[in-house]
This record gives structure tokens, sequence and C-alpha cells, in this order.
């Protein structure tokens, strides 16, 4: 594996989506990732449909290039196994509730004592303090409580959701940041730390900008449909064919934009000819500007703007995104390689180094795929002493091409 | 400055949101960030409402703890200066149109010339390679271009926008994790290298899950509300009084969800005994869901979701957001220092350290407060060179209390 982070050892205790994405995104990068799965399952995440054959698409997702090791950690050798691996990682990944990695006796204040360069991520729903610490969130919780839903909707209509796990993919962006932050730290200082990110806290982050409006003016920020709340138009707009985007961030695009529709009669008019009388006089720039939309189609449209250097776009769903030759181009759906799938399509990585490119090559792993092979290479352990330990129930090994996972 | 990026020089060519969030973060993580400001208004950003006083709430939200240095960058003396702070650079970070530094002169191939360690940071809306990589793109149209406009808002609805701009964050947060990576490559290497993280490509990531559904089924995933594709219920539900949020991720937590509301009936109910039954009937469900819940106020069901341990919370708006304890307990709510407003809030970092801890005191700055300055302590000029850049307009400054801005 090349990327930048070659070299770097990882051991993520992550399940379902907010630890193993932090996981995923440092073993793009170029980390050996071991990932621990306990319990006759493993990470629950696996249990989530769509399935390809019988293996979860969500799983196979977010925890490619991983290797997985399954062990129980009921039994006291498999959590002396876990201290032993402690002891040669850079990094360790857990998504517990707080308190849960103390129960096994491996919280932060445990594994520094094992390991003291270590660098620990705790990624919660609410954080290791704070009045609401012990609760748990998953990603729709984090997204409501941390002022998400509140701006995403249309005006006066239900709640919705962002469409992706931004609750839990958002604090996942935020926690390996801050790991690598410490990783660089380490490199002057020789110790690690404990890093501590909340998914409610990651949402609040996110909004920076409606919480800055309400703190300059006291009024609440409200959904607003597919519109920007500071500038317009900014938003999707209806055609005689599909909606496309468009886009005029200055008072000189908005010239561009009115002549490319044929209106420079806009441009001078004084409810829009400013950003301030744009937005104060949205709805009816919006109904003027849709009825000229809908004359044309979209198409039509977006070689107009390319003619006239207008900013906007498609909207496109995710068979047109799949297919899109410029997502091709860039390597954004890439082919990995799976014991028994064979090759399997993912996501690529938006993440494009000019020396050390992150080569995205293997697929997720089947549940203790890796077990073994962990054990010898990282500990030093016999075939013998690994068969003894699977004799007793304490890991759980595959190997490549046996049945069922 | 405090954080485990100290001693870290940057130079951001950041302007609007895309460039200076990135440069946020690092600033945040205490790097020294100097914020490049061209011609007579600078970032195009100090001019978007709402302001304070007469300074905009959207420039005050991501520029803070940065360096203003104004400069003239038509003339040959300006760009001159900024190649001698390139030498003494660990990060440079822009996001122009590709080709616009190429122009300055001051492209990756120029910059390494000049400083070989510099890691090199492109943010834009499609990337430096591609069929689109010579358009722009503003949030919205990354948005609408990556599959995410596709999957968010109501089934059969216009088309809504996430309500904050995570076509400009989650580049931001991927560029700042690839930069993060290559400065801790450099240490083994001693070289810096070309990073290029275009918007449309974060958000191909972000919708990873919607793509695995789609390759794995062939079904275009949809915008669905306020539910979870794969996980029921997973979504914004009425109450008497308030919309609430519920989750029940394992059928452990449905068992516990049905007791808490009195409907362990619903628990054994072959519609809903399992999650792909939960999710396969998910109308009949949510209706009647709704109808139980509608029939105490939001604070009673959470109380109660306390005490049988399900998972649910609020839906908070902005108001609530900024004046929650848990919210003010992490410090994501911070004061900072602005020469000319006084103290200011502005939102914390989801990013928290146990030893290196972010420390967030000085609000974003005026146009050209620290170019005298920087002048100064970079490059080791004297009162007289700089007064003569300053006759001659190669430079723009401003002293602290003084007017304007």
């Amino acid at each position: 594996m090349s990327g930048p982070l070659k070299g770097i050892n990882v051991l993520s205790f992550g399940r379902v989506l907010a630890g193993p994405y932090t996981a995923m995104l440092l073993a793009d990068l170029g980390a050996d990732v071991i990932k621990i799965e306990t319990g006759k399952d493993g990470d629950m995440a696996r249990h989530n449909g769509p399935f390809i054959n019988d293996l979860s698409s969500y799983f196979l997702s977010v925890n490619r290039g991983k290797k997985s090791f399954s062990l129980n950690i009921r039994h006291e050798k498999g959590v002396d196994i876990l201290k032993r691996l402690i002891r040669g990682m850079d990094i360790l990944i857990e998504n517990f509730r707080p308190g849960v990695m103390k129960k096994m006796g491996l919280d932060y204040e445990d594994a520094k004592e094992l390991n003291p360069r270590l660098i620990y991520v705790s990624v919660s729903g609410f954080g290791q303090s704070g009045p609401y610490s012990s609760k748990t969130a998953f990603d729709m919780v984090a997204q409501g409580m941390g002022g998400t839903v509140s701006i995403t909707g249309e005006p006066g209509r239900p709640p919705v959701r962002v469409g992706y796990s931004i609750g839990d993919m958002g604090a996942a962006l935020f926690a390996v940041t801050a790991t690598l932050a410490a990783l660089y730290e380490r490199t002057g200082s020789g110790i690690g730390q404990h890093i501590d990110v909340a998914m409610m806290d990651s949402q609040v982050a996110l909004c920076e900008n409606a919480c800055a409006r309400y703190m300059a003016t006291g009024q609440i920020p409200k959904p607003i449909g597919a519109r920007h709340p500071l500038v317009t138009p900014f938003q999707v707009f209806p055609t005689k064919t599909d909606d496309m985007v468009v886009v005029a961030f200055t008072d000189e695009q908005w010239g561009k934009m009115c002549e490319a529709v044929g209106r420079k009669d806009l441009a001078n008019d004084v409810r829009y000819h400013s950003m301030r009388a744009r937005n104060e006089n949205h709805a009816e720039l919006e109904s003027t500007l849709s009825e000229v939309f809908r004359t044309l189609p979209r198409d039509e449209w977006l070689s107009r703007f390319e003619e006239f250097d207008v900013i906007g776009g498609p909207v496109n769903n995710i068979e047109q995104v799949v297919n899109d030759p410029h997502v091709k181009a860039r390597d954004m759906v890439l082919e990995v390689a799976h014991d028994r799938l064979g090759k399997l399509k993912v996501v690529g990585t938006p993440m494009k180094f000019s020396r050390t490119p992150c080569e995205i090559t293997n697929a997720s792993p089947d549940l203790g795929r890796h077990t073994e092979e962990i054990l010898a290479e990282k500990l030093g352990m016999s075939q013998d002493e690994i068969g003894e330990l699977r004799e007793e129930g304490i890991i759980n090994s595959r190997q490549p091409g046996s049945k069922g996972g």
C-alpha cells in the first residue's frame, strides 16, 4: 500500500460508521489498519442491506483496505492480545459510548501506560464530557440536536435529513484531521494524546454560518429550500426538462447571467441590481427566472451558460454521478479486489497527492480474514500458539476462499 | 497560540469559503496563517451580510486567528514579496480556478522551485484535471453535480439544499486531512507535494452509501424526507408539541422503544419484528408511531426515552443550539477578541486534544491588519522599506484602532 501514511499502524474498534469512516480515511492514506471485531457477528454494519450475495454493501463501502481481526474480548486472553497489539500501534480509534473502553481496561489512561506514543481517538455522540456525554447518538440524533435539520428543507414543510450520514462522516472528518495533527505533533514531542470528537459538536461546527447569522442578528435561521441564505440567485431551478443549479455570486456574474438568458433589463432593475437587493427580492426574482428557465431544456441552458461564462450545472442523480465522465476521469469510482466477489466498485478518494498517491486496491475484509496473519506478523506467534487460541475460542479466523463470513 | 500545529507556517490565498475554511482549521490547530488579500476590497466574503457594524459576519465566522496581508499582486514587487514569503512557508492554500496561480507565476511548479518542502494545496470546484477542470463551481454546483441534492429532501417535492455549505466545507475537510497527511510524510521524506481536492469529488465521496446502494442494486436512491434509507425507525417524528428524532438501530433498541411507548405489541408484529420488515413496512410503521407520538408533548417522550434507554433527541433550532448547556459545556461557542468589536462570539472547534488543546482567541482580522508586522517579522524589512512599499501602493496596511476596514 502506498500513500502518505505508509508505515503507520492503526487499531480500530470502530463500528457502524463514524469510527469505521475515520479508520477508512487513514487506510486510504496508506496506514495499516486492523479492524477489531468482537462477538460472533463482528461489526453490526455487516448486517445492513442491501446485500451483494451475502455481503453488506454498507459494510463494503466503508471498510476497504482494512484487516479484520476477530476475537473474544469477554475472555481475559482476548483482552491480553489487544494490549499486546496496542504496544505497537500509532493510533487507536474507538466510537463506543464513553465508559465502554474503560470496562475493558482499555481506556486512554490504560492505553497510555502500555504505549505513551499512542494517539487515542474517541469519536462519540456527545463527547467524553458535558451533561449529555453518557447518551447514545446515531447520525440522525446529531443532525437533529446539532441544528442541521432546522436549516435543511423547504420552508413550512416537514423537516428532512441530509441525504447522507453527515452526522457520522462530519465527526469522522474532524476526528481524522485532529488525529493527523497529533501525529505530526508527536514527531516533535515523542508522545501521544487523547482526542475527543463528538458528533453533535461537529454538526454545530458545520452550522457555523447559521450560528454566525443568529449571533449577529438574533434571527433564527430557517430552512429555505434550495436557496442560499445570503446569495441570490444560488439555487436549483426547474427548466423545460430537468432541474439545474444556477449561481451568481458577484454583480458581474449576475450581469453575465442576465445576458445569457436574454434579460439584460434584469441586471439594471433596481430590485435586482445589487446582492442586497436580489436577496431582499428573492421571491420575485425566483418566479421571474423560473418562468424564463422553463422555456428551454436544461442542456440548452447549460451550453448557453458555458458560452456566457455563467456558473451552473445539472442536478445529477446517483446513476448519473457514478457514470459521469468527469467522476470517472478523477478516479472517483474505483475497482477493488474482494476474496469472494472478485472485482467490486467503490467510491474513490477526493484526496489527490502528486507524490504519494493513495492506492485503494483491497475491498472490505471478511470477518476474521486477517486474524492469524496479524497474530503471526505483529505478535510473532507460532502456528501452534495460534491454533490453541482458535481452539479455546479466543480468536475467530477464516481463510480466503472459505465459505460464509 | 497553542495547538498541535504550533510553529507551522501557512500562506492562504483562500477566498470566500472552501480555501478559508481549510486555512481556519489549520489556524484553529495552532498554525500561523497569513491570509493574502489582493485588490482594494480583499476577500469578497468581506461583503457578505449580515453585518456587525460594518463587518461581515460571514467573513468573521471563518477567518478567525489568521493574519491579513494585503498587497497589490498586479505589481511585480507584490509578486516578488509573495515569492519571498513562500520560501519560509510549510503550507500554501489556494482555491482559485485552475490556471490562476500559474498566471501569477505561483503555480506548484513555480512554488516548488522556491521551496521544495512546500505542501501546496489546491481546492477547486472540479480539481486540476478532468473534463470539467476549467469550470467554476460554488457550493450549490457541487451539491447538485455531486449527487447530494438528488438524495436530500421530501419524496416528490422540489429539491432542497443541505442547509450549510457542505459543498465547500466537505472539500475543506478532505483538503486539511490530505494536507496533514502530507505534512507528516514530509517529516520522513523532507519534501512537499501538490494536493488537489475538488468540491465535486468530495460530494461524491460523501455520497458513498448512496453510490454503494446503487452499484449493488441498480436502483437510483431518491430523497426520502427525514428517514434513513436502511434503518427504521431512524427519523424525525412530530409530537403533541415539537418535532423529535427517534432511532432504533437494532432489534433490541426497537424492543425498548416499543416498551417506552406502551406498544409492546409492535415489537412482535411480523410487519416490524426485524429491520428488514420495518424497512419494508416503513410507511405503515411511520403512521402508527406518528399517531402514538402525537399524544404527548416532546419533553415527556424524551424523559420516557431516557428512562427506557431509547435513543432520541430534540430537533434544535440555531437559537437552541447556541444556548444548549451541552454545547456550552463543550466550548462550542467561544468568545474571541476583535480590534474594533471587542468580544465576539464564534462557533468553537470539535477537535478536542488532551495535551495540546486548540486555543482560539483572536477574531478575523481587518483588511491589511498584519501587513507591516509580517514584512518586518518574516522578511526582516525595515520601517523605511515598508514605508516605501506603502507609498508605491504595493501594500495596504492598517493599524489597530484605525477607522474603516
